[in-house]
């Protein structure tokens, strides 16, 4: 018998949050995971170099997953794949752009006998009881792809991430025709890209980046230093090609601009001219006006590329007062502070920096306001839940659909971990699976939690104060000490009347007990805390983690 | 005889940042302070509570200082006034609103005996040997002024802060004669806030938002939350307006925007007609759509009003679905995130929020474009010193002085400490004086210096392991540990084959010296910390800060 099965949609990262992004679809024993993404920390997660999600749900139910499918090569779609494959085997579905670029992280992982299969927008796969396809959409990396999933009871679309480019620079136009011809044959479920939906209009297709870069490439009398995202192979393509019309070498420089440029000329998604490039070192040799230098650091990251520049940290580029510096990207929120500082230290320098978003040298790679109308237009879902987004994003997208007359309790804003159940004709939310943030800090993954985060924050404010004992174990007395040691609390060398006062403290706190004889630690160590705690704020007004430490011998 | 003497002029805050804003202007014997602000630490300035300007060279020349003069109330502004008059005792001028500010301030930071002297704009005074006057402005504070400086030599002008507010809403239009006057009479320096210099147009007049504000308690059905800034209070006194306009009580909560409201309304700036206001305990006794509630934390500041009411962690209020929460103000820049989350966590209890910039709920207090060419117009100085802004801003200001006639070399981009240096005919940059960032932490001023945020750097990221060994004097035999204790590195409970691991690599490097009786501790600390920062890097990829502590008995 054929029993119909439920379909469940699951997000495990990406509602809620920019980042991280990665959708659960599990039709009966069939599971099918869209994308493995990472997030970079928030600014209270101290010390974490990563996060990725708990796919406590995944490995559960390990033996169901049949696949995973990738939309493009992004970190926040891709960056978590390697500990995925890590805890299953299972066949990982992408593109070539994007592969190629999953293969230098999974290498780097050490994750090695995986099973990559490439795919071309337009395929269309048997994965279980599943039909799962792939359509071009149009985004800041190429060979991006929204993703449909056939079920027994309907069809699902996933856009990932997307914007309507109606002129896109490789010529490769976004498949609306496949969107609109899904939304005929009937959609039961559409999630969508909310990261722009509360941007009014349309974003602005990328081929005018190039005619903007093109203007500044046609002004500079002196070097052009462009630093943009690496990932964005169609804006490194279009500032070579000015390069090219202007008479200027082209040096790729920082890692991970050489490694997409060096894949992605492989793969043939660049196109660069034998004689074009040149090395790092040759830079010297060429005039300042036949030379371009490609660089990350757009985002102001303190070890990259145009932030070493700015600082005249750079192996090999200082900044000169004729260098016309091109910031080709918009501060991602967070990074305002850092993006201005760099773009300072370059005015300071003498350069000529263009930056603003009026400049036009930058474009969003996600669809605004209209164009995700749009596609709630053409694919007329059933049933919609906004994804890729902050709460305040995904609300509004939800509004957005509402009043394309998809009915209000027919829309899903949801949270990660949330069960989204759908028959063919109906939908509810069906309560949760374990999901969160697992921090990644050097090789440790998720052994980093709560607590070691809630004592750096602590660390990180007021600093620690050590205090060391000997006692005696027989009577209790002190051998030796007590010796204190700070660090990030005061500069001991400028407070010796604080320490020296703080350790007569320490001693009055302990000759209660060494008459009364406890030898309870635990008490002792209370009690110094607490002393030393009371003393050192009215004296400071700070708060150090004080850490007794007792030793006896 | 009468010689001649130079103009100086020395910022020692407000160049090359937004805020601690400090200008110093010295002719001969003569020395007056406009403003003494403070700033709030960057982000890596961690566990710093405020940052103030280094006024050594006033301290320096103390017997010199004639005068603090005032622009208007902001922290930017006043906030480090307390650290300086505690180093000299200077007559304080400035605005009534703006010395009830400062009197708060000073009675918490226990500064006493101060001569404060009330000025009305329009007002002059001779000090030293210099002509001060105070020009009305607007700004998003009342009662906020220009200041100009006659002296032998010339006239100076310092616009403050300002925007150009063609419908103040308490009618008091900014003192454009006196600039047009000054200007016609000839001006030499002139020093103008940079800090919108950068956005195109005209600021919009703060009445607009009293528009928008009405228009949304004409929609709203439940309780409305208004957060801005306390100091706004023609802000206040506009949603106040509204309130009294749709039968609203208001209750005032949050420290400081009680504290304005109680100061503002004494002294005459906020009009508030009996049995309006309520207090925070009275709110449940009155229906929802009868109630106005202003509070703090549009900035997203996790301890203040609306912060804690969107976490459900404030004493008195509680968010329910029905409520309207206007958020009448923009993040500043470093703010969105945690603006961002207090939206989310406010939208997920089911509120209705406005908060987009395109709300009409906010208007900057700072002049666009437009605005300061029309200053530069007006006053039409010899040399222009753009301020009050980041370096890019300044740059851009300096720019647009350059478009409106006034010589590129006679324009100047300083930073903090430059000596501006003026004869009547000629300017330059004559040296440095000592400038910079003094930290506050707790009670501490100046007592955190780089050592000690750089140990608290590395603390946050990586914590701290501390390892203890008491040994014997006489023979260098360990008596007792190596006791390992760590914090913010890994849970030890977690990691206890690690720590044992750790253990046992300090007590290996111990006993080459036990055999050598090697008795020099810095030998033996930096031995344990090499080879147990070896081996933790390995294992974990991390390294935190290693203290061996050594103990003698």
């Amino acid at each position: 018998m054929n029993q119909k099965q439920n379909l469940q949609i699951i997000p495990l990262g990406g509602l809620g949050e920019i980042g991280k992004n990665m959708t659960v679809f599990r039709y009966g024993d069939d599971i099918i995971v869209l994308d493995s993404g990472l997030a970079f920390p928030e600014d209270d997660l101290l010390g974490i170099d990563l996060v990725i999600p708990d796919i406590t749900y995944l490995v559960e139910n390990k033996d169901k997953v049949r696949a995973v499918v990738l939309t493009h090569g992004h970190e926040d779609h891709i960056g978590s794949l390697s500990y995925l494959l890590r805890q299953m085997n299972v066949p990982v579905y992408g593109s070539r752009l994007t592969l190629g670029l999953v293969e230098g992280r999974l290498k780097e992982n050490n994750v090695t006998n995986c099973n990559l299969i490439p795919v071309n927008a337009g395929d269309q796969f048997t994965i279980g009881k599943l039909m799962v396809g792939f359509i071009r959409v149009s985004h800041s990396i190429p060979d991006a792809m929204a993703i449909y999933i056939k079920t027994p009871i309907g069809t699902v679309v996933h856009t990932g991430d997307f914007k309507i480019d109606q002129t896109p620079v490789d010529g490769k136009l976004m498949d609306i025709h496949k969107f609109a011809e899904l939304g005929d044959h009937g959609v039961l479920v559409l999630l969508s890209d909310s990261t722009n939906a509360m941007r009014p209009g349309f974003t602005e297709s990328e081929k005018t980046v190039g005619v903007a870069l093109d203007e500044e490439f046609r002004a500079a009398k002196g070097r052009i230093i462009m630093a943009t995202f690496a990932s964005n192979v169609l804006r490194v393509q279009q500032a070579i090609n000015s390069a090219l019309k202007y008479g200027r070498k082209v040096a790729v420089l920082g890692r991970s601009m050489v490694n997409v440029v060096s894949i992605a000329t492989d793969l043939g998604y660049l196109e660069v001219p034998e004689g074009t490039l040149i090395d790092a070192e040759e830079i010297n040799r060429y005039p300042a006006n036949r030379l371009l230098i490609v660089t990350t650091g757009s985002q102001g990251e303190p070890m990259a590329g145009l932030s070493r520049m700015a600082t005249s940290n750079h192996r090999t580029v200082a900044i000169y007062p004729e260098d016309t510096v091109l910031i080709s990207a918009n501060p991602i929120p967070g990074n305002e502070k850092s993006v201005g500082k760099t773009i300072d230290s370059l005015l300071r320098l003498g350069a000529h920096v263009v930056y603003e978003r009026s400049s036009g040298i930058h474009v969003s790679g996600h669809a605004s306001r209209e164009e995700v109308k749009l596609i709630l237009n053409l694919v007329r879902p059933k049933f919609f839940i906004p994804v890729h987004g902050e709460y305040r994003m995904l609300k509004h997208h939800g509004k957005i659909a509402e009043t394309l007359g998809i009915p209000n309790e027919n829309i899903f804003i949801g949270e990660n971990g949330n069960v989204f159940e759908f028959t063919a004709e109906t939908g509810r939310m069906a309560g949760k699976v374990a999901s969160g943030r697992i921090f990644v800090d050097g090789l440790g993954v998720g052994d980093v939690g709560n607590i070691v985060i809630r004592d750096r924050q602590q660390l990180s404010k007021e600093g620690v104060l050590i205090v060391v004992i000997t006692l005696d174990k027989q009577n209790g007395h002190i051998l030796s000490g007590p010796d204190l040691v700070s660090r990030g609390f005061v500069y001991i060398r400028e407070s010796e009347a604080l320490m020296h006062e703080a350790q007569n403290r320490v001693r009055q706190a302990l000759e209660k007990f060494e008459n009364g004889k406890v030898t309870d630690w635990a008490t002792i160590k209370s009690q110094v805390r607490e002393s030393l705690s009371k003393y050192l704020y009215e004296k400071t007004g700070r708060r150090p983690m004080i850490l007794p430490i007792i030793m006896e011998v």
